[in-house]
């Protein structure tokens, strides 16, 4: 059996999230659906991790494993032919036989739009967070680097887990025109943290919280101390790196 | 009554086009509706032009009368408050009482947008004619100049006119990255007229038609002669020019 390695993109608007679920439209499910088709019998898709639903993927990656009779340019070909337009494949190449999506990846990034304007393009709508009102930049900025760190980050999560514990190698605020989009490069990722992370930084944004009150929450272990969790819309993953 | 006037963009993805039509959903009727709802009374939304369904817009406008107790910034909050994400106000501003957006009209810009390669990414798809195929780039540019003219395009439209001279100031292809993007400006179009020179350049680019036979095609004014009509989805309208 050969072990395909594939990258993906998605318009995440329309589906339930990556993971399968009983009669809902989700990315997953989606590929199976189509990988079975042409393969002929059950194909098990594994990605590199969940995207809840509504967040959007430059660059997931998954594997799956089958026998086929397709070259693998033919199997792309027919892989994206029969994939709706709002998911497609960007690669598709033979990985390792021991090559997994999710135990093999060594870090992801992910980025949050925000859209700091009264007025957003219809274009844009699906994709950022519309946010109207003034914000401290700088602040956010500040309070962006305080993540940079091997931590428990428990407090920006909406599970309480065993081994709560992440690398974050890189989080920054950048501005671009009337955009702020936050970049955050970790080992591993909590459920809905980088939703909290961004709705915490909006906190400080909004001049609700200053910087160093991160470390505190930090300390303090407790959900409630952080931001709310930002709408899935604005974010993406962008690169799995293995 | 005020006259004001209206800046538009929309995603045309899910519109019938910009005409007001019985049980569908269209620009027109959308924004009718809204401003009704806000008025209490009946508003009639005159457009620069009709767009086709699935066509775009970043600029188009529009004028509408009405009598309103709202400052003009409250009337501009409220209707993109109450506009469904795919279609959004960008301006409004009070005009002069004889400003038509169809009259007044002096010329108009569209651009269609060709991306040329087997991949492209979900982001895209709804605005973009995905053309996997080698095209002939220089020759395109060499036709897209000749339609640069004050004449008869009844051969580049789906509708046979008494009054079809039309006045191209500009018609160019430019190259970005894998896009195509061909770039119009007119004093007003025919029916289908974008989308019949796209075709017929895109006959150009896959070297079934030379540009010398864009001459022929405009002396024989045979629609027959042009290419085929490029779909919707890859055509935008960028600006109003009054």
């Amino acid at each position: 059996m050969a072990n395909y390695k594939l990258v993906l993109s998605y318009d995440g608007t329309d589906f339930c999230g990556w993971q399968r679920q009983l009669e809902k439209r989700t990315v997953q499910s989606v590929l199976e659906e189509t990988l079975a088709k042409i393969a002929g019998k059950k194909v098990e898709v594994i990605g590199s991790g969940r995207t809840d639903a509504g967040v959007h993927a430059q660059g997931q990656v998954a594997n799956f494993k089958a026998d086929l009779r397709l070259k693998d340019k033919e199997l792309f070909q027919a892989l994206n032919a029969l994939l709706p337009d709002d998911v497609k494949a960007l690669s598709l190449r033979r990985a390792a036989p021991d090559f997994h999506a999710r135990k093999t990846a060594k870090s992801k990034i992910y980025q949050y739009r925000i859209y700091n304007s009264r007025l957003v393009s219809p274009f844009l709508l699906r994709y950022v967070l519309c946010w109207p009102a003034a914000l401290y930049i700088q602040k956010m900025g500040e309070a962006a680097s305080l993540f940079e760190r091997e931590g428990d980050f428990t407090a920006f999560s909406s599970n309480r887990l065993l081994h709560p514990v992440r690398k974050v190698f890189r989080s920054e605020i950048k501005k671009k025109g009337q955009e702020i989009i936050y970049t955050i490069e970790a080992n591993g990722f909590l459920r809905h943290m980088v939703r909290t992370i961004v709705g915490t930084l909006l906190e400080v944004g909004r001049g609700k919280m200053e910087p160093y009150e991160i470390e505190d929450i930090f300390r303090e272990k407790k959900r409630s101390l952080a931001g709310p969790t930002a709408p899935a819309k604005g974010l993406c993953l962008v690169k799995v790196i293995y």
